[in-house]
Protein backbone atom coordinates (compact mmCIF):
# COMPACT_ATOMS: atom_id res chain seq x y z
CA UNK A 1 0.00 0.00 0.00
CA UNK A 2 1.18 3.03 -0.45
CA UNK A 3 2.64 5.58 2.18
CA UNK A 4 -0.43 7.98 3.73
CA UNK A 5 1.92 11.13 3.84
CA UNK A 6 -0.85 12.41 6.76
CA UNK A 7 -0.85 9.41 9.25
CA UNK A 8 -0.19 10.53 12.72
CA UNK A 9 3.32 9.47 12.98
CA UNK A 10 3.89 11.58 9.62
CA UNK A 11 2.53 14.92 11.17
CA UNK A 12 5.09 14.33 14.37
CA UNK A 13 7.69 13.73 12.09
CA UNK A 14 7.43 17.11 10.68
CA UNK A 15 6.21 18.82 13.92
CA UNK A 16 2.72 19.73 12.68
CA UNK A 17 1.14 18.06 16.18
CA UNK A 18 3.33 17.56 19.50
CA UNK A 19 4.72 14.36 20.87
CA UNK A 20 7.07 13.63 24.21
CA UNK A 21 10.22 13.23 22.56
CA UNK A 22 12.75 11.29 24.69
CA UNK A 23 15.14 10.64 22.05
CA UNK A 24 16.24 11.46 18.49
CA UNK A 25 18.85 11.32 15.98
CA UNK A 26 19.22 11.13 11.83
CA UNK A 27 17.37 8.50 11.43
CA UNK A 28 14.64 7.70 14.08
CA UNK A 29 12.53 9.01 16.69
CA UNK A 30 11.25 7.55 20.18
CA UNK A 31 8.47 8.98 22.66
CA UNK A 32 5.81 8.61 24.83
CA UNK A 33 2.69 6.28 23.76
CA UNK A 34 -0.59 8.12 24.61
CA UNK A 35 -2.52 5.42 25.15
CA UNK A 36 -0.50 3.37 26.94
CA UNK A 37 -0.90 -0.40 27.56
CA UNK A 38 1.22 0.02 30.30
CA UNK A 39 3.27 2.72 32.42
CA UNK A 40 5.83 3.81 30.70
CA UNK A 41 5.09 2.31 27.01
CA UNK A 42 7.26 4.36 24.55
CA UNK A 43 7.35 4.48 20.54
CA UNK A 44 10.46 3.88 18.21
CA UNK A 45 9.98 5.39 14.51
CA UNK A 46 11.95 5.83 11.51
CA UNK A 47 12.14 8.74 9.73
CA UNK A 48 12.29 7.12 6.79
CA UNK A 49 8.55 6.83 5.66
CA UNK A 50 7.37 3.30 5.97
CA UNK A 51 4.15 1.27 6.39
CA UNK A 52 5.60 -1.61 7.94
CA UNK A 53 8.65 -3.47 8.92
CA UNK A 54 8.69 -4.89 4.94
CA UNK A 55 8.57 -1.61 3.16
CA UNK A 56 11.89 -0.11 4.85
CA UNK A 57 15.38 -0.12 3.52
CA UNK A 58 17.41 -3.15 5.57
CA UNK A 59 19.87 0.10 6.67
CA UNK A 60 16.74 2.03 8.39
CA UNK A 61 15.73 -0.97 9.64
CA UNK A 62 19.37 -1.38 11.33
CA UNK A 63 19.27 2.13 12.25
CA UNK A 64 15.94 1.44 14.08
CA UNK A 65 16.86 -1.63 15.94
CA UNK A 66 20.36 -0.20 17.51
CA UNK A 67 17.61 3.32 18.46
CA UNK A 68 15.43 0.49 19.97
CA UNK A 69 18.51 -1.21 21.98
CA UNK A 70 19.53 2.47 23.64
CA UNK A 71 16.05 3.72 24.41
CA UNK A 72 14.84 -0.17 25.77
CA UNK A 73 17.72 0.37 28.17
CA UNK A 74 16.64 3.64 29.20
CA UNK A 75 13.18 2.49 29.86
CA UNK A 76 14.21 -0.78 31.71
CA UNK A 77 15.97 1.59 33.80
CA UNK A 78 13.86 4.01 34.35
CA UNK A 79 10.94 2.10 34.84
CA UNK A 80 12.35 -0.10 37.42
CA UNK A 81 11.51 -3.30 35.91
CA UNK A 82 13.45 -6.37 35.36
CA UNK A 83 12.05 -7.21 32.08
CA UNK A 84 9.79 -5.58 28.97
CA UNK A 85 8.43 -6.68 25.86
CA UNK A 86 9.18 -5.27 22.07
CA UNK A 87 5.99 -5.54 19.96
CA UNK A 88 5.62 -4.79 16.57
CA UNK A 89 2.12 -4.81 14.74
CA UNK A 90 2.52 -5.17 10.51
CA UNK A 91 -0.90 -4.43 8.73
CA UNK A 92 -4.57 -3.52 9.61
CA UNK A 93 -5.14 -6.97 9.82
CA UNK A 94 -2.87 -7.81 12.77
CA UNK A 95 -3.92 -4.65 14.78
CA UNK A 96 -1.39 -2.39 13.32
CA UNK A 97 -3.12 1.42 14.04
CA UNK A 98 -0.78 4.05 12.77
CA UNK A 99 0.10 3.07 8.80
CA UNK A 100 3.94 4.00 10.30
CA UNK A 101 6.29 1.27 10.99
CA UNK A 102 6.39 1.89 14.54
CA UNK A 103 7.98 -0.50 17.47
CA UNK A 104 6.71 -0.75 21.21
CA UNK A 105 8.41 -0.46 23.91
CA UNK A 106 6.41 -2.05 27.05
CA UNK A 107 7.55 -2.25 30.24
CA UNK A 108 5.59 -4.85 31.21
CA UNK A 109 5.50 -8.83 31.04
CA UNK A 110 3.96 -10.81 28.50
CA UNK A 111 1.24 -12.04 31.28
CA UNK A 112 -0.09 -8.18 32.37
CA UNK A 113 -0.39 -7.11 28.47
CA UNK A 114 -2.83 -10.21 28.10
CA UNK A 115 -5.10 -7.72 30.32
CA UNK A 116 -4.51 -4.38 28.96
CA UNK A 117 -5.64 -3.00 25.27
CA UNK A 118 -3.96 -2.49 22.85
CA UNK A 119 -4.22 1.87 21.97
CA UNK A 120 -7.75 1.55 23.80
CA UNK A 121 -7.39 4.49 26.22
CA UNK A 122 -6.09 8.15 26.87
CA UNK A 123 -3.42 7.94 29.09
CA UNK A 124 -2.60 10.41 32.24
CA UNK A 125 -0.66 13.22 30.53
CA UNK A 126 1.09 14.65 33.31
CA UNK A 127 2.17 10.85 34.24
CA UNK A 128 3.36 10.26 31.34
CA UNK A 129 5.30 13.64 31.09
CA UNK A 130 6.54 12.34 34.33
CA UNK A 131 7.64 9.32 32.70
CA UNK A 132 9.13 10.58 30.10
CA UNK A 133 11.59 12.57 32.05
CA UNK A 134 12.95 9.64 33.85
CA UNK A 135 13.44 8.15 30.66
CA UNK A 136 15.25 11.22 29.24
CA UNK A 137 17.57 11.13 32.43
CA UNK A 138 18.14 7.88 32.08
CA UNK A 139 19.29 8.16 28.60
CA UNK A 140 21.54 11.19 29.54
CA UNK A 141 23.05 8.82 32.53
CA UNK B 1 23.26 -12.18 33.73
CA UNK B 2 25.83 -14.27 32.42
CA UNK B 3 24.57 -16.45 29.38
CA UNK B 4 23.59 -19.70 29.93
CA UNK B 5 25.68 -21.67 27.15
CA UNK B 6 23.58 -24.50 28.08
CA UNK B 7 19.89 -23.42 26.74
CA UNK B 8 18.03 -24.80 24.25
CA UNK B 9 19.41 -22.18 21.69
CA UNK B 10 22.57 -22.75 22.41
CA UNK B 11 22.30 -26.50 21.82
CA UNK B 12 20.71 -25.55 18.14
CA UNK B 13 23.20 -23.19 17.29
CA UNK B 14 25.84 -26.20 18.01
CA UNK B 15 23.71 -28.80 16.29
CA UNK B 16 23.12 -30.45 19.71
CA UNK B 17 19.55 -30.60 18.92
CA UNK B 18 17.90 -30.54 16.04
CA UNK B 19 15.51 -27.41 14.74
CA UNK B 20 13.32 -27.40 11.92
CA UNK B 21 15.57 -24.58 9.66
CA UNK B 22 14.33 -22.31 7.25
CA UNK B 23 16.93 -19.58 6.98
CA UNK B 24 20.83 -19.28 8.08
CA UNK B 25 23.55 -16.97 7.27
CA UNK B 26 26.88 -16.19 9.22
CA UNK B 27 25.17 -13.86 11.96
CA UNK B 28 21.54 -15.44 12.45
CA UNK B 29 19.31 -18.24 12.35
CA UNK B 30 15.36 -18.87 11.76
CA UNK B 31 13.70 -22.03 12.67
CA UNK B 32 10.00 -22.91 13.46
CA UNK B 33 8.51 -22.57 16.96
CA UNK B 34 7.64 -25.73 18.30
CA UNK B 35 5.11 -24.70 20.80
CA UNK B 36 3.60 -22.62 17.86
CA UNK B 37 1.00 -19.83 19.28
CA UNK B 38 0.17 -19.42 15.50
CA UNK B 39 0.38 -21.11 12.25
CA UNK B 40 3.62 -20.18 10.92
CA UNK B 41 5.62 -19.15 14.36
CA UNK B 42 8.72 -18.75 13.53
CA UNK B 43 12.22 -17.69 15.19
CA UNK B 44 14.96 -15.97 14.32
CA UNK B 45 17.94 -15.80 16.86
CA UNK B 46 21.45 -14.16 16.32
CA UNK B 47 24.48 -16.09 16.52
CA UNK B 48 25.96 -13.88 19.01
CA UNK B 49 25.26 -15.42 22.84
CA UNK B 50 23.10 -13.04 24.14
CA UNK B 51 20.48 -12.99 26.74
CA UNK B 52 18.08 -10.15 25.87
CA UNK B 53 18.07 -7.50 23.45
CA UNK B 54 20.20 -5.02 25.77
CA UNK B 55 23.15 -8.10 25.82
CA UNK B 56 24.00 -7.78 22.25
CA UNK B 57 26.29 -5.58 20.31
CA UNK B 58 24.18 -3.09 17.70
CA UNK B 59 26.27 -4.55 14.49
CA UNK B 60 24.24 -8.01 15.91
CA UNK B 61 20.90 -6.57 16.48
CA UNK B 62 21.47 -5.05 12.80
CA UNK B 63 22.18 -8.32 11.50
CA UNK B 64 19.63 -9.76 13.16
CA UNK B 65 16.69 -7.59 12.16
CA UNK B 66 18.11 -7.52 8.51
CA UNK B 67 16.85 -11.34 8.77
CA UNK B 68 13.57 -10.74 10.70
CA UNK B 69 12.76 -8.77 7.53
CA UNK B 70 13.37 -11.33 5.88
CA UNK B 71 11.94 -14.29 6.86
CA UNK B 72 9.00 -11.87 7.87
CA UNK B 73 8.32 -11.75 4.02
CA UNK B 74 8.51 -15.14 3.20
CA UNK B 75 6.15 -16.02 6.37
CA UNK B 76 3.81 -13.53 5.61
CA UNK B 77 3.82 -14.87 1.96
CA UNK B 78 3.96 -18.74 2.75
CA UNK B 79 0.98 -18.40 5.43
CA UNK B 80 -0.87 -16.26 3.14
CA UNK B 81 -1.92 -13.69 5.81
CA UNK B 82 -2.72 -9.86 5.54
CA UNK B 83 -0.59 -8.90 8.71
CA UNK B 84 2.14 -10.19 11.48
CA UNK B 85 3.49 -9.77 14.48
CA UNK B 86 7.01 -8.88 15.85
CA UNK B 87 7.20 -10.06 19.45
CA UNK B 88 10.29 -9.90 21.68
CA UNK B 89 10.30 -10.98 25.55
CA UNK B 90 13.42 -9.57 27.44
CA UNK B 91 13.62 -11.17 30.77
CA UNK B 92 12.22 -13.89 32.67
CA UNK B 93 10.16 -11.32 34.51
CA UNK B 94 8.72 -10.29 31.19
CA UNK B 95 7.99 -13.59 30.51
CA UNK B 96 11.01 -15.04 28.38
CA UNK B 97 11.48 -18.74 28.17
CA UNK B 98 14.49 -19.46 26.24
CA UNK B 99 17.36 -17.60 27.89
CA UNK B 100 19.21 -16.39 24.23
CA UNK B 101 17.52 -13.32 22.44
CA UNK B 102 14.92 -14.82 19.94
CA UNK B 103 12.05 -12.77 17.70
CA UNK B 104 8.94 -14.31 17.38
CA UNK B 105 7.37 -14.04 13.78
CA UNK B 106 3.78 -14.38 14.17
CA UNK B 107 1.27 -14.58 10.87
CA UNK B 108 -1.49 -13.52 13.75
CA UNK B 109 -2.93 -10.86 14.36
CA UNK B 110 -2.57 -8.95 18.07
CA UNK B 111 -6.48 -9.84 18.93
CA UNK B 112 -6.07 -13.76 18.09
CA UNK B 113 -2.59 -13.83 20.08
CA UNK B 114 -4.22 -12.87 23.39
CA UNK B 115 -6.46 -15.76 22.93
CA UNK B 116 -3.71 -18.53 22.33
CA UNK B 117 -1.07 -19.24 25.17
CA UNK B 118 2.86 -18.19 24.85
CA UNK B 119 4.84 -21.34 24.39
CA UNK B 120 2.22 -23.25 26.46
CA UNK B 121 1.29 -26.45 23.91
CA UNK B 122 3.61 -28.59 21.83
CA UNK B 123 2.34 -28.38 18.07
CA UNK B 124 1.60 -31.15 15.80
CA UNK B 125 5.41 -31.37 14.02
CA UNK B 126 3.79 -32.82 10.48
CA UNK B 127 2.26 -29.35 10.34
CA UNK B 128 4.69 -27.47 11.48
CA UNK B 129 7.33 -29.20 8.75
CA UNK B 130 4.70 -28.24 5.54
CA UNK B 131 4.81 -24.78 6.96
CA UNK B 132 8.58 -24.79 6.93
CA UNK B 133 8.77 -25.99 3.39
CA UNK B 134 6.03 -23.01 1.74
CA UNK B 135 8.18 -21.03 4.09
CA UNK B 136 11.95 -21.80 2.51
CA UNK B 137 10.29 -21.67 -0.37
CA UNK B 138 8.86 -18.09 -0.25
CA UNK B 139 12.82 -17.43 0.51
CA UNK B 140 13.75 -19.12 -2.42
CA UNK B 141 11.30 -17.50 -4.67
Amino acid sequence: MAYDTNNIFAKILRGEIPCTKVYEDEHTLAFMDIMPQADGHTLVITKEPAETLLDLSPEAAAAWIKTVQKVSKAVKTAMGVEGFVLMQLNGAAAGQTVPHVHFHILPSSLGALMTRAHGAKMGDMAQIQGFAEKIRAALEA
